[in-house]
């Protein structure tokens, strides 16, 4: 059996995630989609609209075979982390190719930057420096331009958000040795951040949790399949969605109640910027006037909100960074496909919780924890330790 | 002039407090009453009903001449170390005696007590421990009969909490060393705890607090003087009075979120009681819960909150435990007092926040930042910084 890997948050599942799920399978002719998701928390450092187990249903329902979790640890950090993690999970998975959209849509473009960094490691690193030196400039205009420095002709947009994600997956591939193939589509009518959908099918996540959080349900209807649309529908009768601010007061606790050395050892804290958050947390009397605060140029609002989680979730430099492959949502293909290669998975694989090693899964399950203080999931407090995978059979 | 000191909570302030103070200021003749009192939160582990600025007012406006903090780390831990801290805080500021109410009523008995266990330490120690070694013994049960093992003739009943507070006192005040008297009243009409006072003017204050958060002013009326009445409705009229109830999320959180070897790490948690907390957090769904569910014979509530409230405040067995004087109130005699001794105080002395050593009341300043998450004391997040303290003059 043929299988390709996707690389997904599905905040929520909506007719763009279907047609590139749809596009793996046609291009890869992949017999097998296997999808490695983000759970509770995202990789633009916030939580998920809704719980990764209804978000692993929409997966399986719309027609993925098999979904994973990418663990806290990767699934919240800057994109090379976040690409590691997942290529790793896919490799072991034994997929033959990855497959994703971006703005580019030409695979050699990706494979050709990745090759040149990893040949430049060197120089690059020395210009990357030299680029951060200019306290103006972000993470992300620094690497951007060191890469154009080195590679002046290199047709790929790296200012591009998913052109920015396919060639860290590129990159990790070539880092880890893995002989898995990149397979690209051009993304269409929605940009990431498009809040005005202009296609008559397909708007962005963003925009549809826009729908979501206004309760415009009729608009939602037109960008999501049926399946997911019925599955928000009924985790809206009994819950609120979820967003940052249901978690301010614990951040703004954490800032002003934490020793400083502990926000410092806190996992991507660096260059002082705990003081700022801090400065911020003091005054702010809300998750955006927080966040209004402490952006500068060099600071992104994606950074700022990425290492206000990682202090939320109280991810210490020593915090695990073990990968492992915890299945949540299956098809019988996909239950059929894991029979055939179960034996010879490289990572420790866990089916629930409860029976799994718990120093490796405690990371984990402490985020879900956490994410059960959004109003209306305190009873989820203890879901992630006993659900099983979600089971699609015909 | 002649100085004595007395220890408090003033939680709030009363009619028993008064007497105590006219008694202590008749007694011992002494020109100059200090009182070193607890900040936010309390002894027992609890936070005060309302912030240290109001109780010390009342304090002044009663007749107390200087009222200075108990820093956190000793106001909030075990009467050896509470009694430690106040101890070296009245002796710095040359206090001649320390004046307290007790069960007993008899200074000598509260010496001989103090001379006994600190002639005897090592013998005391190894009963401490044989005594512990049932599980079924709390701490105060251990210690009680540790204490009449070595002094069969002991007439001090030691399971009472002032004759224990007052204990504390006299150990502290020989294992320190100081030349400082010790003077004692009875304890009238008011048990600790009582909840139905029957004296016409004397409550306890437990009760007074059940009377205030039951809105029964025209009671509170009868038990405190009018200083006292004015200054609680004032704080009524815009603030809600504080409970654990306030930080309960917060403590959640805390024990849900936090790595367990930060946990474990924190200052009083020892033979795994952690976990107990932690377990007992998943599942409680408010702070009375949470207490039924970790209470044991081994863990009285004031011992199971001492510890919910050192994670709560994140302190770690490696927080400073540095002494000094904060002063929040003064009379005019007591200003006067203070500035003929000024030069001659063995303890830093804080007027206001912002211009002292950060590092010395970093801690204090976090746990009144902490204090503020109370509803209706956001605005108060900064107040520790900026407030100087009351001066009463005529």
């Amino acid at each position: 059996m043929k299988a390709t890997g996707i690389i997904v948050e599905y905040n929520p599942f909506h007719n763009g995630h279907l047609l590139h799920l749809q596009e793996a399978r046609k291009q890869t002719q992949a017999d097998v989609v296997i999808a490695v998701m983000s759970g509770s928390f995202l990789q633009r450092g916030e939580p998920a609209l809704l719980p990764k187990w209804e978000r692993a249903q929409m997966a399986v329902d719309a027609g993925v075979d098999l979904v994973v979790e990418l663990p806290f640890h990767f699934a919240t950090q800057q994109a090379a982390i976040f690409a590691n993690g997942a290529v790793e999970i896919l490799d072991a998975l034994g997929v033959q190719s990855i497959f994703f959209g971006s703005e580019n849509g030409d695979a050699n473009a990706f494979s050709s930057a990745a090759k040149i960094l990893t040949e430049q490691d060197v120089p690059f690193k020395a210009a990357m420096r030299r680029f951060l030196d200019d306290k103006k400039n972000s993470y992300a205009t620094a690497w951007n331009a060191a890469i154009h420095e080195l590679a002046p002709d290199l047709t790929l947009d790296l200012a591009q958000p998913n052109n920015i994600l396919g060639f860290h997956y590129a990159r990790a591939i070539a880092e880890q040795g893995k002989a898995i193939e990149i397979a690209t589509m051009a993304r269409q009518n929605a940009a990431y951040h498009d809040e005005n959908p202009t296609h008559h099918s397909i708007a962005s996540a963003t925009a549809i949790r826009t729908m979501l959080l206004g309760n415009d349900w009729k608009k939602v209807r037109q960008y999501v399949p049926d399946t997911t649309l019925r599955l928000l529908q009924k985790f809206r009768e009994t819950h609120s969605f979820v967003s940052w601010d249901d978690f301010w007061p614990l951040l703004k606790y954490q800032l002003v109640t934490a020793p400083i050395s502990q926000l410092q050892s806190t996992r991507g804290v660096s260059e002082g910027i705990e003081n700022r958050l801090q400065q911020a947390a003091l005054h702010a009397t809300n998750f955006d006037e927080f966040l209004a605060a402490t952006r500068t140029k060099r600071y992104s609002n994606a950074r700022i909100k990425r290492t206000a989680l990682q202090i939320l979730a109280q991810q210490s430099e020593t915090t695990t960074t073990q990968n492992y492959i915890r299945l949540l949502g299956m098809s019988t293909t996909g239950q059929r496909y894991l029979g055939r290669i179960k034996k010879n998975i490289a990572l420790p694989i866990i089916s629930t919780a409860s029976k799994a090693n718990p120093a490796l899964i405690e990371n984990d399950i402490r985020a879900t924890k956490l994410y059960s203080f959004a109003p209306t999931l305190e009873n989820q407090i203890l879901r992630d330790f006993h659900t099983s995978p979600y089971r699609k059979n015909p």
